[in-house]
């Protein structure tokens, strides 16, 4: 790799970043595919996120950005045009240049963990999904299972007011499907999703009550961490298929590449603001 | 080199910026150096660069920048401090945070021909100077050339209120030294430094009539090009010393990488606004 003045510049941008594995991930898959770019960590501290991420926008030889923690929803506003699914959970995680120069964002957050999932061999469709967690990371991964094709999602949020918005939300987009709020995983259930931040301290135990768990089903969870995490050890004493935080991750690169690239149609198609 | 999320950021803007060569050659001293840190090209069209170019100060992992044409002036009132010399040419082209993370601007432009000039032997101190061009380059080059201690500086330039207003300046900050502004070389120049665009098209000949010139004296260009310019050329077939506008910028990013790093006081001492 060398930065000379025509490299192109791609970034993620949140506050903190020093955790972020973008960098690292795209930049070698640039530096692979031959591209002259550079994937770049931008720290914008969040009380400034108003003034800086619409000037990032305005740089010339910037062509795509990815949005992390806490800014999915703050930058849906700025884009131009936003694919369904951005529109569905009111976020982005990443925004590309179109044809016109208008930036158009959209939200892979779902997508990386059905991709994850066949990746791993497991098909989503037909599933019946009990799912913890309807904050961002739940929303993106309801709307994206209903978008393939899963028969039913039971939705365990303590938050009541949280669930029953997205539920509604999930019942107007996809009405051939159904989607409950339910208080704890549904008897059987072929999927089952933790998108809850439960998991992410050493200290905690499993979301909920997982009831007693069909052998055949597949459990997942969107936790990054060194160690398994408790659900995922379960998964694993018990022989069940699972999707880890980090399977979720990798299953959104090869997505994220064809939409900066403009390969790809993004995860829903796009629909002007 | 490998871009993570901890990686630091440093920039060069401009308009365009195709045509850098700063991002290769400072991202390969951080490398050398064991610094995590990478140099960009960022464009900012001129239009937008009061929106953009205070953004990019408040972005979090970003640590230095250099300003290149044509935002030199308008970047000035951007620092928080700036020091004497960029005070002097009203203008700067480099940037960094200091420790109470303000940012602090000088002009290195002047200092990078003086380096490049001592680094060739060709010291500058009692040297009597002929400059051509009495615009951005050629202030800062002056300024610089008095700072260095040269005994004087004649001054050509088409733009008489520009030459006029340089030398009211000099006069008032180098009470002990001589400039005027001419209208050719002066006889006994030991320094003959062309400052002017004269040199960057090919069909360019010489910034003006350089009389009869003392075999010792030495040519000096800022303009870079791949082919030798006229003045160089004639430098060279006469055998006269000279510092090209590639030695100029070789000059300073010595200079530079020491402001960046925190190593060195800048050009001038650090004065508030």
């Amino acid at each position: 790799m060398k930065i000379t003045g025509t490299t192109r510049l791609y970034a993620i941008v949140g506050d903190p970043v020093e955790q972020v594995r973008s960098p690292e991930v795209f930049t070698d898959r640039f530096v692979a595919a031959g591209i002259d770019a550079v994937f770049l960590p931008v720290h914008i501290p969040a009380a400034r996120f108003d003034a800086v991420f619409p000037s990032l926008l305005s740089i010339g030889n910037l062509d795509g950005l990815l949005v992390t923690v806490p800014f999915k929803a703050r930058a849906l506003p700025y884009a131009q045009h936003v694919g369904s699914m951005a529109r569905a959970v009111d976020a982005i995680n990443a925004l590309r240049r179109d044809a016109s120069g208008a930036w158009l964002g959209d939200m892979f957050d779902g997508l990386g963990f059905v991709r994850a999932a066949e990746r791993k061999g497991y098909g989503v469709r037909d599933r019946r999904v009990a799912l913890f967690g309807a904050g961002g990371a739940g929303s993106a991964i309801a709307h994206a299972l209903a978008e393939a094709g899963v028969a039913s999602i039971g939705i365990i949020e303590p938050h009541a007011a949280k669930a029953a918005t997205l539920v509604d939300r999930l019942r107007r987009l996809y009405p051939m499907q159904r989607f409950d709020v339910v208080d704890r995983v549904p008897p059987g259930s072929s999927l089952v999703v933790n998108a809850s931040p439960v998991g992410m301290r050493a200290t905690d135990g499993l979301p909920g009550d997982l009831g007693p768990l069909d052998p055949a089903a597949v459990i997942g969870d969107v936790v990054t961490a060194k160690a398994p995490t408790p659900i995922i050890r379960l998964a694993v004493e018990k022989g069940h298929g699972h999707v880890t935080g980090g399977d979720l991750h990798a299953g959104q690169v090869d997505a994220l590449l064809d939409f900066f690239l403009g390969k790809a149609p993004p995860p829903s198609a796009g629909v002007s603001r």
